[in-house]
């Protein structure tokens, strides 16, 4: 063995969570690290639906894929190996961890968000807890940008890329044809996606979107129609950014509460997270609110982006993939290098060039917690801030240029 | 006078009803060809929100715009002039020649769909009967594709491209979590731009969408969640694209019939067209009615694509493009060079090589007419044949190529 410090063994990756444009990325990022490795000579198994997989022993042998195909599931949306929303519980992770010993996994590899960096501490612990000796590593993904000690998550660049594009566009239509129109946007607890939207706004006109509403502000439906009522009587008409988050003080979502109201079934995933994607009526309810405000004859539309927003194929930041890919493969090189566990977090250096570092932290770390749009980049409790733009830009590079006719 | 069968005078340029991603291509043909005339040395003006900016003499003086400020209109979604759903009455018609006589208007153009051209045949009937020279042409644009005597329509190919990269994405999506995702599609009466939803479709696979139904099959509840049942017990999974203007076999469209029951006002434009996209209302009901027929913990998911579909940045097809762009020239050339009035068709060429001509139509032969789907492309009312994507392919253009990782 080349290097004293690796396990000798065989590796599992595992896709976790909700897909994005940039997980696949991490996948091939972690594979071709360790067809790298020297100290690595094992098989890299990929798990079929996560946990699912490593449960049932459903393994995709990727130990020997070419280049050229690796690069071409890389540049595709998705999680590539399917997902899972389960949380394994006590006795699930000891079934993995037995069939890690039967299939010789000494290298566990998971891509997903702050749920899944928590089922990587699970294991890693219960592995150590039996005596079975192998390393664990978590590398973030999630289109909500909201785990901690990260300054920005893959997944999120992209999807950024696609609201942004999606506002220039839906401004661009609003403009041709005025009224109101409202855009559900994903961002369960944290804003980032939502904030995305103003992007491509030129600031200092009368670019859209002209309110942008997170859920890291207490959301007030009688504000919310006098708010575009006012931008409506300024100039004519008004384009909404809302994330599927919003919720009044008492917290609950409104997009839970509707479900409620109407008598719906609400469907919670194993994490407890409620289904907010997969529904228009929290657009639907809003553009009937200030429907009703604005009185007979407003022209008022809403839009979900729904999935779109995740999977899109053909809206991937460069910038995005390259840094998904980068931390995948820093796992696999810490990994291989004899670090037991970690997280990768992606971090930005200090200076006016944009540059990242990919750095080991602790699972206990970014476990199961949450990282908020900063509230001083909300502006009024309807608007988003210049800063954010700046803190954005890098990660979801160039947007297509647009020619206004002025006046 | 360098040709003696052109008018003296200046130009009108307007955009009508929805717009597209290639709509401002029709609109810069017309410039850069008026530019480049011979025979026309008046000003170009565009109308702002096309025939409202008629009647009232709300014009822009495109005349003297330079080449790389076209080409980035050109390249920029939506209808930059601002469009108008107004169908003008006969006092409306009066009083936009009022203006072109006003401002010696004698070149009409008129980008849009069948009412459009509809519009342009009454303006160029109007001027006659007052005996006021003029000539009008209408430059052809529908995402619908579904004016006849057209292969297809510009606007087209470009939405059909967004809702072919859509439909990859939600399948990769739908692979990775599985089960049912319902995905609206923008369509009235036509079903071509939902049939574009199978174009990244593999033959001979799983690859979604697995079922496909358009306004041109009446729509049967009870069978659809039946077609659901039966795919999903197949493969675990179904993804199904639908059109917004489906309808039960009494021809009223189920988006109409639900807004009524929800005590809804309906909307109509001038045209008493019933206002069916901006809403997600008719994607909530069939994921209700496909949840309650698969009974409790099946996942169903349902998202309406929406404006995104016509206005998205960065998703243009440049077959689409540069057809928009020849189609609004030829319009400019044909009225320059002495034609009176009529309607630019493109058609295609016979052969196996993909190649299109643009011929000059009567406007009576396009105007207030509706082109179907063909019914041998649809397969048992629930899908779309291989001759449909052999007829789109060319003009949507190469999609992004993904990788799945079989089995």
């Amino acid at each position: 063995m080349s290097n004293p410090t690796a396990l000798t063994g065989n590796a599992v990756i595992g896709q976790s969570g909700g897909p994005t444009a940039v997980i696949n990325q991490s996948l091939v990022g972690v594979v071709e690290a360790l067809q790298a490795a020297k100290g690595f000579t094992g098989k890299i198994y990929g798990s079929r639906h996560a946990v699912d997989g490593m449960m049932a022993g459903n393994f995709v042998d990727m130990t020997h894929w070419p280049a050229d195909q690796l690069d071409r599931l890389a540049w595709t949306p998705s999680s590539g190996l399917g997902s899972s929303r389960r949380k394994p519980n006590a006795d699930d992770v000891k079934q993995m961890v037995e069939n890690f010993r039967k299939f010789d996994i000494r290298y566990f590899f998971y891509i997903g968000g702050n749920d899944s960096s928590d089922t990587c501490r699970i294991v890693s612990e219960t592995a150590d807890a039996i005596g079975y000796e192998m390393h664990a590593f978590h590398v973030p993904k999630t289109v909500d940008n909201d785990l901690v000690l990260n300054d920005h998550t893959p997944g999120w660049g992209s999807a950024a890329k696609f609201v942004a594009q999606a506002f220039m566009g839906d401004d661009l239509d609003n403009q041709a044809l005025p009224g109101v129109k409202i855009n559900v946007v994903m961002g369960r607890h944290a804003g980032f996606l939502t904030a995305a939207s103003v992007l491509g706004r030129r600031p200092g006109t009368n670019d859209g979107p002209h309110l942008v509403y997170v859920p890291e502000a207490d959301f007030d439906s009688d504000q919310f129609c006098k708010d575009v009522e006012a931008k409506v009587n300024e100039i004519g008409r008004c384009v909404v950014a809302v994330s599927e988050g919003i919720h009044h003080a008492d917290g609950t979502p409104m997009a839970q509460k509707l479900a409620e109201q109407q008598g719906k079934q609400v469907e919670k995933d194993a994490h407890g997270n409620v289904q907010l994607s997969g529904s228009g009526a929290l657009a639907d309810f809003l553009a009937a609110a200030v429907k009703q405000h604005l009185g007979k004859g407003a022209r008022v539309r809403a839009d979900t982006f729904g999935y779109l927003q995740r999977s899109f194929v053909g809206c991937t930041s460069e910038v995005d993939a390259t840094e998904a890919r980068a931390a995948g493969r820093k796992a696999a090189e810490l990994a291989t290098s004899g670090i037991r566990h970690g997280s990768i977090a992606i971090q930005r250096k200090e200076g006016s060039k944009y540059e990242v570092e990919y750095n080991r932290i602790e699972l206990t770390d970014v476990a199961a917690k949450t990282k908020h749009l900063p509230t001083e980049w909300i502006k009024n409790g309807n608007d988003i801030s210049e800063a954010f733009v700046a803190y954005a830009k890098p990660i979801v590079g160039a947007l297509p240029v647009v020619e206004r006719i002025e006046g």
